[in-house]
Order: C-alpha cells, then structure tokens, then sequence
C-alpha cells in the first residue's frame, strides 16, 4: 500500500482472494492427498520443520508459511524467525514449524512456492529502489502480475519498497492509448473522465508527445502516464508538465536504465518486471523427528 | 503430458482448476467494474483487437485470451492466428479480437498477464531442451510452480517439449530425504512404498550418495532422484545404477550446466526454474474501433 | 457510477457479485423446486409474462428480470418495453417474457423482488435530486446498503441521478471520527493518509467544528465531510473552508430539509436512507398461456 | 417460524444461506482491503466498540454484529447486552465489542446494516402485531423479501411477533391466479395438487370471488388467500368459508386498515411491506481504546 | 414427488444440488485430466456411444447422461432413445450420443455410475410398490439416501411409483422417540409443535404403542409413524387410530413382509432400503468411431 | 490406499471433497433449519448420543460422525468407542457425543448415512477379501462408486482390505476395449501409451483373447486386463502371460464364484459390487439428556 519506512505493510490476511489462492495451490498440489507420505511415513509421527534460506534476499510472506500449514491442521504450531521486509542470508532461519509429520510434508511445496516468489518479487523490488535512492522519485508496481496473486504479489512489492499503483481495474482511472483512440481523443476522454469520476479519485492520461500532454492537462488530468519514452523525451516532457501535474514513467524501464529515468525527476517510475519477471529465491525446509504433545 | 514431437499437448479446457484461475484472474483484476472504460467509451462502441508480439519468443496459451475476453461476454469473436509451440517474431500476430470495446479492453491485461507467462516458460523450456537435443536426455518439470497455475504452467513446459513430472503429491511416489529420515532409512521407507503403492504406480527414492542407492536398487526402487550433486558425481551415480533403474538429476541445474549433466546420461533432468523463474515475454494488444454487428 | 445526464450507467452484467445475488436469490426462493407449479402445470406449457408497473415510480433493473428467468432456462425470451432511468404509470409494461410456463413462475417472484428494490431506491433517489436542482448540489449515496446488494443499489442511485461515493473500503478514504480518535487526532491521522495513499486517491476527512477543520486542511485533506451539523453550521463551515477543499453534507438528512443543506453549497450531500429505507414500489407479472416453440 | 410468546425464535447460526450472505456483504463492503484503516492506524492497536440505538425500536439480529466481527478475526470478543425482541431507546448498548482496532472498524459498517434492517423489520411487524391484538388474527409475513436474506428476514418477522408463511416455493402449496389460469380452472388445480401433494402439506388456493370459494373447497382446498379484497368483502368471504377451510388476506394492508382485514376474523393477514418496506432503524458505533490482550 | 401414473415426475434440471453432484463426480473421477484418452486417442477423434442395458430393469435418470457428457462439452448430441419409468430388457438401447471421442470417454464411467444407481433404486421400489397394488397403500421413502444424491435419489423412488415423504428436515415436521424424550413426552412435543409450525404443515408423531397413540392423537397430531411394529400390531394400532389421523408403518420391512403390513391397512409403508440398499442395475457403453461434423 | 495389514488406512480428513461432500449432505438434508427441532425442543437443551451397531458388520467412517456434528457446532464432544475396520455386533457401541440436542439430532441421520453406507462397503469387501485368503490374490476395487463419495468409498474397501485401483482418470493408465477400437488396435494405443505416458505410471490394457494379449505384451503394456472371461478362459490366460506382466481380472465376479477365479492365479480381482451394490448395514443412534456445560 504504500512504501513502509516503518516496517512492512499490513499483510492481507482477511482478504478472501488470498484465502481463496492458498486453497487453490494447496488443492492442485495435493489433490485427492499425498500419496508418498501417506504410505511411507508410520501413523502419528511428529516432525518440526525450518525453513531456511539459501541465498541472500529480502523476505516476503513469511505469514503464508503458517497460513498453509495451519490449513491443512491447525494442530502445527509457528514461529516467524524473520519478519518480512529483512534481508537474510544463507543458512539464516526464516520459520520454525512443529506439527504432524504429514502435514508439515504435505505443505512443504506449497509453502514454499508462495515464499519464494513473493520473496523473489521483494528482492528484485528492493534492488529497483536502491537504484534511484535519494532522487526523491517513486518506484510503482503495474496489473502485470501472476493471475490469482495480484493482492499478494502487490504486498510483496510494497515491502521491497515500491509503491502500489492501481490493484485493479476498478480503484484508479487511468486513460490509455487505446482508451484515447476509442473515446476520439485526448480532450474527449479527459472531460467525460472527470464529469463522470466518482468522488476522490484522480484522473492519469497515457500521452505520447508534447501536443497529448498538453491536451490532456488542459482538459484537466491530474497525472500524466509517459509511456515508452527514452530518458532523454521524459525529461523534456517532465519539465514541460511542470508543476502542473504528477508524471509517472513506465516501459523499458530496467535496473541498467533506471537512473537515468528518475534523473528526469518524475514522480513516479513503474516497472512490470517487478512482478512478471521476478526470479524466485532459493528457500528449503529442513524436517527432523519431534515429539507428539502429550494427551 | 509428454514432449509432443508432432504438436502441442491437448489444452486442458475443461479442467476447473484452469476454469478457476480464469475467473480469479478476472475478479482480482476487473473488481467491481473497469472504472475508466464505464465512464470513458460511449455506450454500444465495438473494438477489433490484435495481439502482436514484441520479441522472438515460443508461444503457449493462445486458448487463455478467447477464454478471458469470452469469459466476460461471449459475444467477443476469436482468431487464433498462431497455435501454441509456435516460434514468433516482433510484430507478428497471435490472436484477433472483435467484440464489444468494453469487453476488449476489460479483458486485455488478464488475458495478456496469461500469455506473456506461459509462453515465457514455453521459451525458456525449449532452450533447455536444445541444450541437450540428441543426447536422449529429457528435459522434466518440478512442482515448483505458480500457486493455481499448475495445470497451466505444466502444459506451457510440455509445449516447450519438456517431460511432465508429478502434476501434484497424488499421481506418482516419490520418496525425498526428508521422508527417508522420517521413515527411519532408504530401506525401510523403499520396502513400505512397495507393499502399499496403488497398482500402476513406480517408486522413485531421493539418494544421497552411493550407499543409499544400492539400498533403495535393493529394496526395489523404480527409480533414483539425484538432487543437488555435481556432474562428476552424477555420472559415476548413473553408471552405478545401470540398467537397474532409471535416474532423474536436479537441483543447480542452469542453461550453462545442464549439457554437462546431460553427459552423464540419466533418463531425466529436472528444472524448477522452468516454471519458477521463467521472465515473462513481451506481448501487447493493438485496438482499433469495429463495426458493431448489424441487428 | 455517475449522473448520468444522457441515460442509465451501464448495467454491471458482468460483475461477479452480481451473478452471485441473483443465484443466492434463485436458490433461496426456489429451494428444491417450486412445488406448486410441479405439481398443478401440465408438463410442457408454455406462457408469457407481461411485467407491469401499479404505480408511479423511475424503474431500475430492467435487466434482472431477464437475468433471473434465463437463469433458470435460457429458452426464455425476453423483450425490454422500458428502459432504466424511465419514469412509468400504472398499468404501463416493464418487460415481456416467453418461455416454459413453469420457469416464468418460477422465477416471478425472485425478479419481482429486485425489481420492485431497485425502482424503489431510483425513484426516491430522483425525489432528493430534484429537490436540489438548480443548486449545483449533487447528492450522493453511502454504504448503507442491503447487504449482497451494494453494487445494484449503486446502480439504481445513480439510475434515479446520484452521485456514487466509495463502492466499499478499499476504493477512497474516507478518515472517520472513530479512526481521528484512533489515531490520535486530525493531524496525525491526515498526515499517515497524505503518505501512504495509493497513487489517485483523494483524502477525505469528517470534521466536528472549525477547529477540525482547519487542521484537517493545514495537513492536507483533499475534502471535508460534515456529519450530522445543522442547516447554520453547515453554511458556516462551507463557507470557512472556501475554496480550499470539497466539502459533503450527511446525516439527518430528509426531503423535507435537503434544499436548506444545498443552500450551504457544499459539493455533495449524501444520504443513506436513498438505500436503507427506500420503500419497494408496487409491480406484479400478468401470465397467460403461450405456444410452445415448433419443434 | 413462529409468534414466539416466550422469547426470540431460535437464531438459524448453521444455517449456510446465512453464512454466505454474511461472506458476500463483508466481501463486497471491504473489497481487497480496507485502505483507510490500514494507512491511518498504528499497527497493533486494539478497541472496544459499543453498538448504540439513536431511537426506540425492537431489536433483532444482534448475533450478526459478532457473527461478522469475527467472521474477520476470531480474537474480537462479544457481549450481547440486549436480546432480540427487547424493545431499546435512544442511548441504549445493544453490543460491547472488544478486538484489533481494525476488525472493529472494517466490519462496522456490515455489522450495522445487518442490524439496522433486521430491526427495522422486526419494529415494522410489531407495530401490525399490536394493531390487531387481541383479535385473534394473525400476522404473517411474504416472499416479498430482500434478495439473499430470506432467512433473516424471516427471522425478524418472527421477532416481531409475525407467523413465517412459506420460506420458499418447495416448502408449501399455494395455487396462484396464475396457476389457476394455466391449470385451467380452480378444480383442476386443486384436485391435481391433492393427488400429487407429498405427505403433510396443506393446499391453500388464491379466490377471487364467491364462486372460486366454493369450488376450491368443493376440490379439498385446505385453505384460501384472498388477495386484494375490500374490507368488506374480506368479511362475507370469510362468513362464506366458516369452519371449512382457513382463511388468509393478504394485498393492500396498512397499519391504518389492518383492523378493519382483522375484523373479518381470517385467521392470517400476510403484509409484504414488513420486509420489503421497512425503514432501517437508527444506531450506530462507539468506539474506544482498548488494552491489546497480554501475551 | 407423486407417484406419478401417468408418466415421470418433472426431472430436476434446474436445481443447484444436482448440478452440484454432477460437478462433483465429474471432478472426482477426471481429476486434472483423462489421461489414458489424452495419450492414446488421435486429437480431432469424434465417436459415438450408445447406453445399452445389459438386463431387465426400470429405468431413471436418463436426462443424466446427458448432463454428464454435455458439461464436458456442449457439442455433444444427445439421443434419448428410452423414458425414466420405461422397464428395459438386457440389449435394449438408453441413450445415444454423438461427440468428440475423447468427451464420450470421460463421461462415460460418471454417467453410468448415476444411471446404473438411479435404476437400481426405480427397479427395487417398482418391486415393493408392485408387492403392495389394489391394497391403496403408498410405499414410501426416507431419508436415508447415499450423500449427495437426496433429490436424484427420491426422483428415482418416484419414477418407481414411491410417494416422496419429506425431502429434508425443512420441510415437514416429524416428532420422532428421540424429540418425545427429550421435550418431555408426546403430549408436550405435540402442543409445541401445533402451536409453532409454520402454516400448512401437518404433524406427524412416532408412537410406540397404544398409550402414545392416544396421547398424540388427543394433543391434535395429524398422523402416527409406527416404527419397528410387528404386522400384528401395525393391524391394532391402526385400527386404534381409525379416521382420527393419518398412520405410517416403517422399520423392518421388507418385500418377503411388506403385503402382510400392507394388510393392516396404513396410509403409507415407508421403506428406507429402496435408496440405502438397492443394487445397481448392469448398464454399459458401446462405442464406435463418428465423422466429425463438417466446418 | 493398501490391503493395511496393521490397522486402517489413514482417514483423508484434509481432502477438499470430503469436507465438500459433508457440506452437501448437510446442506442437503437440513435445507433451511430442521424444523421439527426447533419448534420442539426447548433452547439451550444438551444431549448425548450413542451411535449403536444392530447388526454384525465390519466399521468403516468413525471419523464422519464427529465431522458432520461438529460442522453444525463445534462444541459437540466426540468420543471414538471403535475403530474402522473392527467387527462389531448387534448392540455394540460405535461413537459417543455430547452436544447441543438441536445439533445432536439435526446431524443424526447425515452422520448415520455416511456410516452405514461405508460400513456396508467395508463389510462386503471383508466377505469378499475372505474368500479368497490364502490364495495371495488382491480383490481391488473399481471407478463405480457413488457420485461424490469416491474418495471415502475407496477408503471403505481399504478399511475392508481390498486394494485401491485408480481413483480416478488422471492417477493412472487404463487402455480399455473403446480405447483400442477408436485408437485402432492395441499395439497402436499401448504404443502411444508407452510414449506418452508421464514418469512412473504403468500401462494397463483390457484384451479379450490369446491375440490381444500377446500383441499388448509385445507393445511393452505392464499389465493385463481380462474382463468377463469365464474362470476357464482366465487360466489359460494368465498362464500365458506368465512372468511377463501382471494380470487383473474383473466383470461378473460375484462371492459365489471369486475363489474360482482366484484359482487363476491373478495378481488382483476387481470387483465393482464392493461399492455400487454394498446394502447399508443396520446402525441408529440413541439420545438422552445430558447437563450444558457450566459457565
């Protein structure tokens, strides 16, 4: 939600979305129960698991570990090592588990799944933040994330640093080339966006060129998208808009290039790759025998 | 499901799960309604889309965008224009769109989002594959994949002419080091699995080192996972085994090793990063308004 | 969604929530199957439906009629007479339908219901906004909708001329007194908002006297909602506030004293009852027999 | 389901119907997340909330409030200081809440819309039940109910003193005019409905006039609706019908002339406004601090 | 829900429950995909299949294979060559489909499992109903159906000839020895109920002997169950009741005994083995190649 | 899952279709509330139930008694008195509870009809695994299960000692004779089986003589299958087959007649009666007061 100087943001674990992805990766992975540990492993066994990191990165959804576990029995017990938003090493702990040995087994996949890419998505985040650190722009993520995920994916972003933009189609205007091309321009797609908006919301407009961009601010955008653009285009239009209203980048936009972009000084600078492309992080879990509770 | 020398696999339509993350997709990212295409358009508007590729790339999921945008109104006319396993160029088309504007630009993003991913891991699949084309060594897929997406994402390898592994922890045993140290040992773990497997399905055992493969060949194993080994010791590992089972390889694996351990001569190599780390592929979607269809 | 001068918003045919309620509604009156029908209708009869106003009211959810019915059986055809935002007399048709006499039956009810709630909440929405007229006042709707219903009852207030403030929690802010008290005063409370909006989002806040108010515009709010103030308070504080933000009006207002608030010029005033306590308007279905489709 | 002398029907908690419309209104008020609190409150922060009347009215559906508290977070803890069916006034606590600060916030306002229906409701069929006390009469309620609460709804009629008519089609017999018309004729309807009827359902039959009566009960009709009668005509049906069959009224009934229908002594009078008319009933949230709980 | 002389009772096409438990079988049985059909048949294949008895049997649930296979894929035509009620001979043609080969595979096994179930049930309570003709007693049936299957099952004792008793417990009120001990006897439960039930709903009270009968018949009950009664009593109990209410035999019948309690003369004999006891009937599909169709 | 020799198979409890099949037969059965229940037993009444055999039959489903109950109100207390796969006889108790009466009595019969359905399977299957001890031949189980219920009725035949066969299209490889006739000849689908066949499945092919037997085995198949061959006719086949593949033998296997089959020597005996013809075995609950809890 936002760029947590504080700490990571608040994780979403209310929302039925999130919920509803856990229950699907756990029902793909599982389907009618795991077969390998249901024959191999002896009735009543108790197994502790840590998951651990192989690698250096940021941490994020350590809360999906438990979440995923706890799903399948709410008998297995969890301790949070690291908090999201850290950046660990190999060999450091990331979570304690101890509960039923097949459960711990049976979620061991899943679990994982979730934490390295959100860690993955966190880490390459973090790295795109660093690279325009004290230039006083912002890094904002895109909808370009994996289908099912947005909520999370987007809660990764924001403890890497970025700020979230829209989460979805319906709590943000954002007028496009295609919506210009349909609407029949610039100024026609501004007006009806602003008579029609609902209350507190700001109107942003894709503009390829100077002509677009003064269009749309005369009509009355409140942000303006340059899309596409190379560095040196972005800081004449930049200055060009002014004080007039925010400007966001996007498209292109690269760890090599990101500098150069938010030497433009626009607001905001918005990077796909945060969530489509992120390398998952190496994370694994190490299981050993633990005692049944009593009674 | 296989490699499909002669084609892609059948897309899996009328799985839920495939049914499921369609409509999860659409939810997270319409929401309540697409807010700038209400108040934007004008009512009744018909839009022709196409979908062009923006680099050299493998397709996979072509289905996924008739789904999305039909999905939304089944009144939306679909062309697929390439079929899946198809290598594209910049500009060239893969699918058009002709359909209520509203419905085009609503389902854009998801249905983009779908396509940009899968045919990511059908790209970076099929480099693995020619790294070690005509060695007989097949290329396998992980559980390591994007939670809900699993059916997806394990068509998207295959279309990448890679070998199916597990599709989840019910249609295949495989008994990893975490189940042996629970089991109390290869044998005793190995010797359970064997008595107790449902008919039709082989035993593969996770080994360490030379002893723990002479035990599993010993107390029946189909089948030896080599996790995380150096090439050197994965050839001296496959001789060892022989005839008498067959040998899979993962962990570490990249495009820079993967022809090394291809040397060594296992039935399989096993790659997460397939499905875990594969970037997404540039896609986009040109718009131009249509003539709405008459009556 | 808006005011909509030149016609209805567009209907959310496409929302999920919306398929939702309608199969909620169907299942809760339907149960196992209409009974009465099964057993006293011939098996095979076909019937038309003609949906006719008893009164004087706007008419809202024309297409739920259709929805519903085809729910049910999509050899049920449907014509529309009206259209949303219409104002109709008694006696005057709503919609036709033809189908399986046993499915117009059944669904009779089910439609009527929403019918007859929606038209309700347009036509007592139309009663406030035309007593406002001329004022530049827009009035606007709340969350305080039935429950399962939110977006159609947005739909039918902006049908009868509102304005639609936030749809739910996540798409505005809207800084209450509880989260002020929370929080630990105005300030502190706008200030966190300023920060860690999501790019777009405008920062409403409620305030009690001039005192709030001035703190409220001092950290940066975007616009000021006065709650329960008199008609004199309300001109005062618009009046304080000037130009410097939006100010909306709620709480304790009734048609009798809508015009002395518009008199204040705020930019909105908003009133739950135009959902809470619209009254249904009166609608009923005349049925006669119809001929069954050849073939 | 009944007039409930002694206390408040019992509550329908397991209920799945229940639960979903409960899981839709937190899913479509909340959304993905509710952004106020999570950007303005501190993290951690805990609070009471006092759910207050702002008027005199009967109370019912005060299990909701904790039902959707902790539907969001199981740790809100719940004090119910009132019962439904208890008549409160201005000032009087109806709930005490204690949870995270953000619970009670985001489910205030689904909580109260539940609340504020449900008492309205059951205040409207109070004051019909008073308005024929003594007469022997019954008030009833209708289908004519909110979309998704039938269940309710039901429940705050019954709270109110009313008789439950049919929860839905499948739980009663009752031939319409517009089943008469397709069964062609009251005969035929009602002696269809007397062979095939299942065991234990009475068969009520809708007349329009003298003759109808007659040729209902002649047919075996258990009982009659009369349906949008005069008063006085209400009086000769019911004379003419005697001991032979139950008599019910129903259509055009207000708090003005339900003593007149009662006059008629019908042993029901069915009122669709109890649910589709009722005005919401004021109340609203107190909220305070509170100590987070140790440990 | 009768028993149906002159032809089936309405198919419940339109009810979520069955389109539940077709979903459900579907999903149970196919899993992520049929494997064998997907790696075996040629793509593009297309077949036909015809349901052919393979004994003598009534037949139920044809509309099923229908369903089943259309759900799959809605280009699959069916023929239903036979009516639920018909009684069929071992070669007789069901049902003929034409559609793509793979389709026809996988539905196959989860449409017969319906039709093979439903028949058995139809089968065995033609066989009770048959053993009871010209006494005017009814063979009803329970609750006692296999999960899922309520309303597919109690379709098929129709089909049979069986008066559906109550569907759920929602729908009739049945005081069984269980509600006796513990409302504090017969009169006690009776008055309860009399006073409490919805309207049209009649009271039927289990009575174990004559002390109880009188008991229940004087607190107003409208029917007895006699439960676990020898024929001797059955014929003294009933006898007892005359025309003072309605009697119900159930408990131990079977088609040796069922004429002997048939001769004292009830209104009904329950039989729960016609759903939780009756043999599926032989049922299998033979398939051939088919054209596709042109274009 | 396995013949389990040292106790029963694990129960699936964490698998979504059984908690989705509970929830159906619930849903199914209480449709709206349990009516007679509520009208009758006072609130706030505990019982404790007994959960008791009237007959000598093999337990299978303990487990589903507390999970129905406890879906309705956790506070129900399970107290398991047997173990799946125990024999019990007439009078024996199986399960005790104590729980609210209204929860006690509306789970009654659900819990009972998942127990005596499965007890019955577990039962059958006993009698079947009996008469052929000693000969070391398998009786497996088959894909004609109850719609909905295959997961527990494949834990049923375990509990019986059967083997489970596939539990469904994807978890293995089964070519039957309308694979073969639309593939074009055994050798052609073993063939592509052999191909396709994804790591560690084993292929399975129907042959109904000499011919087809060698061709499958020349194909590479793992396993015959013999369908409807006479005991005669089995033994010269599996004879041929030798060493060389395993054999399975299914169709008009009754307990008359399987130790004449076993005399074959097969490696298993399918047998679809186990699940689509086990009678229900005789089982009710007996209730009595118990005290509420204090506090």
């Amino acid at each position: 939600m936002s760029r947590c100087p504080g700490g990571p943001p608040p994780f979403p674990f209310s929302s039925p979305q999130v919920r509803a992805i856990v229950e699907a990766a756990l029902e793909e992975d599982i389907g009618r129960r795991d077969l390998t540990t249901a024959i191999v492993l002896a009735p009543g066994l108790w197994a502790s698991g840590r998951v651990v990191a192989q690698g250096t990165f940021v941490v994020a959804g350590v809360a999906l570990v438990g979440m995923v576990c706890r799903r399948l029995d709410d008998r297995v017990a969890v301790e949070e090592v690291t908090e999201d938003g850290q950046e660990v090493f190999a060999g450091q702990e990331i979570v304690r588990l101890v509960g039923p040995a097949s459960t711990i087994l049976a979620g061991e996949r899943t679990a994982l799944n979730f934490l390295q890419r959100l860690s993955g998505i966190a880490t390459l985040t973090r790295r795109f933040v660093r690279a325009v650190e004290g230039t006083g722009v912002a890094i904002a993520d895109t909808r370009k994330t994996s289908p099912g995920m947005r909520l999370l994916e987007k809660y990764a972003t924001a403890v890497g640093g970025a700020l979230n933009h829209r989460l979805g189609l319906d709590d943000g205007i954002l007028i496009k080339d295609n919506h210009i091309l349909l609407a029949g321009g610039v100024r026609a797609a501004v007006e009806r966006a602003r008579e029609a908006a609902p209350w507190g919301m700001k109107v942003q407009v894709e503009c390829s060129g100077e002509a677009q961009v003064e269009e749309a601010l005369a009509a009355g955008a409140d942000a303006i998208l340059l899309d596409n653009v190379t560095p040196a285009t972005a800081q004449e239009l930049v200055a060009l808009v002014g004080k007039r209203a925010e400007v966001e980048i996007s498209g292109g936009v690269s760890l090599e290039n990101v500098a150069q972009y938010a030497a433009a000084k626009p607001q905001r600078i918005s990077v796909g790759a945060l969530t489509h492309s992120a390398p998952a992080v190496p994370i694994h879990m190490v299981v050993e025998r633990a005692d049944a509770p009593a009674g």
